[in-house]
């Protein structure tokens, strides 16, 4: 049976150990093969002698991985890696000792990105987006989702949508499009939150939804965001449109908006520090996946840590990603997000590793395709140059990420450049 | 004058902003040049127009760096980036439960490491280190000091030093090797810690002085390291040979290290996070470099921060740097640890900057020759692809370097690779 598909395949990989993540653990198979056929996973195992000598005498194509490791390529399921401008002297400001109050009156805080998205062409955005990208894609990292919530107009909110598409079309990993409208007030609807929320549900969303743009709608339901009833009539205008919901829930405060999204059936609630038992207890009942954000609790120096225990207790999908963006996570790094999980939220380095690959694939409801290693999926795969799964998230600022397969094809080689 | 130097050099980079560090700021010179000479400085400031004419005709080797930053290489002042075995497993067994108790009765914790160091041969030693130096290499790193201390016997002290000299000499950057004995008590000492330092002091300093493995003296002044008295012996010993010394204090108690060391004329105390307000005075005389590692200060989820502002009132300079080790801080980017200055420790980016130069080259003895942009200090130079200095510490998991020379020495080149 393996010999049939091998015969078939398009590439066969051999002589690695393979990290599949399919079995709720680790799902090892050591001194393994894995083959792949039009894009997709089309076979893998452990190698015996009948397959060692098949390898030796295939005309497929094979590549001897020197025993490394195989993973499924890394998701990073919540950013918000698209943005204009550049807050870095804010921060040195900040730092400098000058208020937040001072650096909202002199143009800053969210604004600003707003200020500098709004006025950047198409072409700004992807550049200076591109560099972060790039920075994910070293890693192994081959899908990210990617949020509007920086133009907060209607014209502002697609330009954003369409770059990243743009990304996604010109890149060989994949793009997920989340729109994120109601994100912060624009300042046109200083004193007025419900004609803002009238506007994203009466305009954006349906040229969103005409323009395909996105197929998801978040929202940030905080104090300082927007109320549990105006992400109501946002998530009640989406599911009318047939667009999956998913909820920036209960970072700064408990507004239970974790309940809410788990209403609506939301693919996951993000941050969530503050989520209270009966939230936990909804998105159990409704399969939300928990999206945690370390990078941002760890530069916003919060102290409130997510209820990894309750969580857990209740077995909901915990996944993990950058929260990439210019106010509360200047982070591209997935890798020092599993091991910020570890430090700071004590998960251990196996819930890291199913937090950017099974468990990110199920925020983005594409757990029938990505996130595991197994046949059938979609062969995004990255390989790493390291002893075990845990020396991954164990180290930080390193990066032992030597080779990417995105759909089956090695978009990233640097196999030969190890010692 | 500017164009005799030029006329003479080997190199020159132009159309580029400098970050001098020179000043006690930033010391940015816009729209500058900067020559070289025989691995020297020997020139550099602002383009005029009739150093732009000079430019376009002169037949020296010209590279125009197209606005990008030129800074000082980096220094990683403080590591134990050589030692033998991987204890990723140990940190996952700590993440599932298993208690420190347990974890030392399996044999492990620092004598794991030990042990695995013991067993290793140099060639070990040189290619895992490598992989690490090799991180930080690509940030724009061209110093690192390197400490013995996982080997606690004569024959593994000197290996592990005869290893970093290897990769002083077969690697572009510089080592700096220091001496750490008394790093902590060996399983063959381990009811008799005097035997222990008179070993080092009668048998391994006088070797290492000998074979002129490093000419200076490390210890660990703590209640689960050495007390000040033994920390005592072995500095009047280094002191004897003419070596200088450095000294861990303070960091997870006050030992009142910081004043023996200061009294010692210590190049550097490093940690600090619980000196007292004695030892900040004693440094403050002895003009002795704060060395602080935000690194382990996150790794081990320590409370306690170093006294920031006092450092700054007495003018203590603050050198930042990795602490690259097993157990506390598997740490490998300088980049990430300026951002944890920043975001742990409030330090400001200028502070960032510094730490890892100019401060940091203090915390050598280097001060004379490396960390700043300045005529005669060594071509040793970062270039970055930002748009302020403020961008390197305000963002974290990226790397903006896209090019290194060391004495005048090209030895990274992304200088066209980047959009």
């Amino acid at each position: 049976m393996h010999k049939n598909a091998l015969t078939d395949a398009d590439i066969i990989l051999h002589n690695a150990n393979l990290l599949t993540l399919s079995d709720g653990n680790y799902g090892v198979i050591e001194n393994g093969f894995l083959a792949m056929k039009n894009g997709k996973i089309s076979d893998l195992g452990a190698i015996d002698e009948t397959l060692s000598a098949f390898i030796d005498n295939t005309t497929v194509s094979t590549f001897d991985l020197q025993q490394r490791w195989i993973s499924p390529g890394l998701i990073d399921c919540h950013t918000h890696i698209v943005f204009g401008g550049n807050r870095s002297q804010e921060f040195e400001q900040r730092l400098n000792g000058v208020s937040y109050a001072e650096i909202a009156q002199r143009g800053g805080g969210i604004l600003s990105t707003v200020k500098s998205t709004r006025a950047a062409t198409e072409n700004d955005l992807y550049k200076s987006a591109l560099k972060r990208v790039e920075c994910l894609m070293d890693e192994g990292v081959t899908t990210i989702e990617a949020k509007s919530g920086y133009g907060l107009d209607s014209e502002s909110e697609l330009k954003l949508l369409r770059v990243i598409k743009q990304l996604d079309s010109t890149l060989a990993i994949d793009f997920t499009p989340t729109f994120l409208g109601a994100h912060a007030l624009p300042p046109e609807f200083k004193n007025d939150p419900e004609g803002y929320i009238t506007l994203i549900c009466e305009e954006m969303l349906p040229q969103v939804k005409t323009e395909n743009l996105a197929n998801t709608v978040d929202a940030f339901c905080e104090t300082i965001g927007f109320t549990r009833d105006q992400v109501k009539r946002v998530f009640e205008k989406a599911k009318e449109l047939g667009m999956n919901v998913k909820l920036h829930a209960e970072q700064l405060s408990d507004q239970q908006g974790s309940q809410l999204a788990a209403n609506f059936g939301a693919l996951s609630v993000d941050h969530l520090e503050y989520i209270s038992d009966e939230g936990i207890e909804a998105i159990a009942k409704s399969g939300t996946t928990a999206v945690l954000l370390p990078a941002a609790f760890y530069y916003l120096r919060e102290s409130q840590l997510p209820p990894i225990e309750k969580l857990r207790a209740k077995n909901v999908p915990i996944a993990l990603a950058t929260d990439c963006n210019p106010g509360s996570s200047p982070c591209t790094s997935l890798l020092l997000v599993m091991n910020m999980a570890c430090t700071l939220f004590k998960m251990t380095p196996l819930e890291s590793w199913l937090g950017v690959t099974r468990h990110a694939a199920k925020a983005l409801g594409e757990e029938n395709n990505k996130g595991q290693l197994c046949k059938g999926m979609v062969a995004d795969l990255a390989i790493w140059d390291i002893e075990h799964p845990s020396d991954v998230p164990y180290a930080f600022g390193h990066n032992p990420c030597v080779g990417v397969f995105k759909n089956g094809q090695l978009i990233l080689d640097k196999l030969n450049q190890t010692n």
